[in-house]
């Protein structure tokens, strides 16, 4: 097989070409992924709202004015419709399809947000030689829903989306140091160590994504996730609402360290 | 003269009922105060993107939704029409009033944006012995329209504006460090020693607040500054717009030290 490009402008063009349509984890390292959500303008307000009450699970990267569809600080040049390789497509708060693009569905009423992941920091602890477990078994990293209420805005509320990961008690200060550096893709850890506080009985009960093992040694570590801004949103059932696959993220063209000062 | 309290809360309540119409600096020391301003809902979507999209001069604390008048974050109780001293009322851009309270004008199409304000980091600087000049003359900041472009959102376009503060070359890393630790009150500074740079070809004349001197051995330093989004609402003249008077800010009641990490 052909090396895969690392350029996001070369990445993003074969996206558009339909030429890859793998999950982008590990494609472009070094270059910032994000998640992407499209609603109506007349819930713009009340998602952006959302967003910015509750930055830690919904960090807002870039907003895509109504009707325009070119990021123009994370992506120039980049047509949000057609260079994710899957999308998701919501009616009424259920899923009707999943396509390439999302040009024929397109309407001037839409509003794109890009919104941080946390690739960014997984790869920065990955450098700093704190291993994460769903990266070695090749897994998604597990999510679950929590019994905290995000802070409502306008028709939007809902429960908070926590991803989870199994640190090494060892690695606890370093892996707070580093992920605190990344305040734009879901920063420091929102709680660590006990599951049931925040309404987790199980951690083999995932909600999104696989169940790993927490070993001997190890905590379970907390991060806000950015499932919460989408699974809010579907809660509310816009008429129409539009993300990428899950794993099939947006592919920025801002390097990780970049985003490491605010 | 009687001792002025130093509760937020006791504060506001005596703004409410007309007890104190002072200028809030230096009022309830070590509690952060706000930038306001009040737009109609056509015109909030636009402002807010400005916000997102420039948050140095335009640092968002908190966007109270159409028609509410209480911040939930910032100030839990206060009301929003009555508890600043001094308000500004604009229409079509021009000022049309200065008034006590804005109750008699309000409309269940009014959204209240809060926005960080320097004073919080120029009591940090104050804290470790960086003398600021505009507070030993008692004078007001001196601050200059830029020939930098804000990013553009929707309707609104204009100059960025900075304020500029006489720093020793021995001073300035720390400086620069103590401000980075308020994001959210404008933090770093944009630019350090070349006024011409940005378009200002005398620092004596100045665009807002008053001239101060640059003494042997200081610097100029310039951060982005909290009259940028008003300015710029303002150039493209809402129907109606509504902000704090000149330091008469709105006192809230999260402290200093908690904005001091994002």
């Amino acid at each position: 097989m052909d090396k895969i490009p690392e350029d996001p402008k070369v990445l993003r063009q074969m996206i558009r070409e339909g030429k890859l349509d793998r999950p982008t984890s590990g494609l472009a390292l070094g270059f910032s992924q994000a998640n992407l959500v499209i609603l109506p303008k007349d819930v713009a307000f009340d998602f952006m709202l959302l967003c910015q009450r509750n930055p830690k699970p919904c960090p807002l990267l870039e907003v895509i004015e109504p009707g325009n569809f070119e990021p123009q600080k994370y992506g120039k040049g980049a047509d949000i419709r057609t260079d994710i390789s899957k999308y998701r497509i919501y009616k009424g708060g259920e899923l009707s399809d999943e396509v390439g693009n999302v040009t024929g569905v397109w309407s001037n009423e839409f509003v794109s947000f890009l919104i941080g992941c946390s690739f960014t920091f997984e790869s920065a602890l990955i450098k700093a030689d704190i291993p994460l477990r769903h990266w070695d078994q090749n897994k998604n990293v597990s999510m679950y829903i929590t019994n905290r209420e995000v802070v409502p805005a306008g028709k939007f509320h809902g429960k908070l989306v926590v991803s989870m990961r199994p640190i090494h008690k060892d690695h606890l200060v370093k892996t707070i140091q580093i992920t605190s550096r990344f305040p734009d893709m879901h920063g420091a850890p929102i709680h660590i160590g006990s599951p049931i506080e925040m309404g987790i009985e199980d951690l083999n009960d995932t909600d999104y994504g696989d169940p790993v093992e927490v070993l001997e040694g190890e905590v379970p570590v907390f991060w806000a996730c950015g499932v919460t801004p989408q699974a809010v949103a579907l809660s509310s059932k816009p008429s129409m609402m539009i993300t990428h696959s899950p794993g099939h993220m947006f592919i920025t063209d801002i390097k990780d360290e970049t985003l490491e000062v605010k």
